[in-house]
């Protein structure tokens, strides 16, 4: 699954763009003043401009507004949630399953960088217009199986009874959508001046290693 | 300190409201407003109609929007962010640090509902309007300290040199502030519908007791 909307246009095509290069690029456009300016402090017409087309083209592509904003939800947003949830299934041990989970993430941020700025502010923010549209479709199925394989683990004695399994997912969001989202914060604090996103990674990478180690390895008689 | 500015009102007073208090019910009204719908979403007339006074009198105490955000920072927000760090510095060992730090982030958002929300949208988001003022006055000696003691640990061979330092503080955050933010989506999400405010406490604390955890106790002698 292509984690970056962008590398499905090629760049050395003729300058009449077809239609759905205009669509694409009109949702590039929108995610992008999205990000910056919030959905609420975006006009039709800005996107228009950034896109290079006029505001009835918009009207041509997306009939209303909030098909545009479902658009953005349903061919932007969700198909990087999908992207990242989705191989958390085929692990069955937490320590990889977070790692890899980690590191889709902030993949996902570089090739995006749109994303952390529209999850914090149009999905967890109270009045966040994604929010609904995202929650409709959570990954839950997948949300599930990392609940249960912590429980797992815990049951097992292997992780700390004071966990509440199903805060991990929001945890591993917060080690990772937050610094993200406050990259641009971080060039104006002296001492977060020079961190880079695979910082961010290897950060949250390693704070999940040990939090989710086994605790009694003997237990288990291997690793 | 108080982390809570509506202790300071009392509840049987005359109708006749001193200016103090006046200024106070409207900085109340503000940050209320300002987390629910944002500082743009927020005209001065809506802070003046929740106040129960007239827009001129906002002026009165305010006598510009920036002065009212200004006011917001330093008063609202700064005593919390001072209350939550200052008592940081009197631990030498990161353990008890971190778990003080959540437990008071914990209970200053339980004290001001508004404050999650105020904090992602407004200092964490792009092109927040309470960024640059809080920026400026960051607690950074004792973000220092909090630093120093995870890289202290580090050298002792105490912890992952995985970790970043740096990012611990980012991470303590992330781990409490944005599912505190998050609280209006969780009772939207079956799984998540009846996660209080003390077990995202209890999580944060577990995970974090866990991770920052000494790799070799017997390196130390004790624990």
């Amino acid at each position: 699954v292509a984690l970056n909307s962008r590398a499905f246009r090629s760049v050395g095509r003729p300058r009449q763009a077809s239609a759905a290069d205009s669509r694409a690029l009109l949702l590039d456009a929108a995610v992008g003043l999205f990000a910056e300016f919030g959905i609420a402090g975006t006009s039709t017409a800005k996107i228009a401009a950034k896109g290079g087309v006029t505001a009835a083209m918009v009207h041509y592509y997306f009939a209303d507004r909030e098909q545009l904003i479902d658009a953005v939800a349903a061919e932007r947003l969700q198909p990087i949630v999908t992207a990242v949830w989705s191989p958390v299934v085929d692990s069955r041990e937490i320590e990889p399953m977070l790692h890899g989970l980690v590191q889709r993430i902030v993949s996902a941020a570089a090739a995006n960088p749109w994303l952390p700025s529209i999850w914090l502010r149009e999905v967890i923010s109270e009045g966040g217009q994604l929010r609904a549209r995202l929650l409709k479709k959570l990954p839950l199925e997948h949300v599930k199986h990392l609940v249960n394989t912590v429980t797992a683990a815990q049951r097992r004695g292997e992780l700390s009874p004071e966990l509440e399994p199903r805060l991990v997912y929001v945890s591993v969001l917060g080690l990772t959508m937050l610094p993200l989202a406050s990259f641009d914060a971080f060039k104006q604090v002296p001492i977060l001046r020079d961190i880079e996103r695979q910082d961010i990674a290897r950060h949250a990478q390693a704070l999940l290693a040990s939090a989710f180690a086994r605790r009694t390895r003997q237990r288990t008689g291997s690793t």
